[in-house]
């Protein structure tokens, strides 16, 4: 991704964020991890970050998704003596369309990223609006998509080792690559 | 506390926390938790908390504190294997001024609640607008108190056990009795 890619999406993942009420620190606005996976299409698939702590017994993040977008299907495994990341989405604004293993929903109210289609898997539909939330048990694979307004989710979980996460698309690079700008 | 008390202060942290843009649902604002401590000045010493999750691993709350409201200092001890509550607490609206073990200040911020003086012993002051945030470790005394507009402040923590904190002033019931009107 080219740094002028992310600082776009930082400061566009900012705008919501404060729309919405949720103060960030300068310092903060600047750290906004933009994750792309990879895939090279950030507004389809992909993820806005802001981890307000991380420390080896809980995290708690914001997450923003744009429109639509979408952050793709993967896992948390066992890491060591932790039984894998177990998380909360708490819905603030927007709507969430989140996947997780269990019964197919018969026509899904997300649409699953063109040429994508191999790397989703789980089908079980839950759909969450401002208030609303759900938590993933550890190893259970799940995906989830902003609707039309794009969406603001609180994560609350065990440590995050993102680096760890088992994603099902095997293009995928979940620690990316920032290229200058030329 | 009259449960009268206890519908009033739920709908007033509740109105606080939707001034705020933070949305609960009406099952939540239901089971707005309102902490009075056993001291029957609810307004002087009290806290209200929403608790999102609470499982073996995590746990996050919202806190809701009313002008100059303060809760009372404690610390978290250790609970059989677990080495005691670790917390952060992430200013959202308001100002907080928040008192820990360390350096004390010269002159607090706060006004220690008349008649319970002896009950406040840690003097190191951190003071947190919205976007801010402090670690606290397990073991350590804190307290701490809204300013003039009261404040809201998200918690991210370890396991909740809140029946085991450790209160300096004896007279704390941590677990409220709550009575009908008469």
């Amino acid at each position: 991704m080219k740094r002028s890619e992310v600082s776009q999406a930082q400061e566009r993942a900012a705008q919501m964020l404060e729309t919405n009420g949720i103060v960030l620190t300068e310092e903060e606005i600047r750290h906004i991890e933009v994750a792309g996976f990879g895939l090279g299409q950030l507004d389809v698939q992909g993820l806005e970050l802001v981890t307000y702590v991380n420390t080896d017994r809980y995290c708690a993040k914001e997450l923003v998704l744009f429109p639509r977008q979408t952050c793709p299907e993967h896992l948390h495994p066992p890491v060591g003596e932790d039984p894998g990341k177990m998380e909360t989405f708490r819905c603030r604004s927007g709507k969430v369309f989140l996947y997780v293993e269990g019964e197919a929903a018969i026509s899904l109210k997300a649409t699953i990223p063109v040429g994508s289609e191999a790397y989703y898997s789980v089908f079980h539909e839950i759909e969450l609006h401002p208030g609303e939330q759900y938590t993933i048990n550890p190893g259970i694979k799940h995906w989830f998509q902003a609707g039309d307004d794009g969406a603001v989710v609180s994560e609350f979980s065990s440590t995050s080792r993102d680096e760890y996460d088992l994603f099902t698309d095997p293009r995928i690079a979940r620690v990316p690559l920032i290229e200058d700008d030329e």
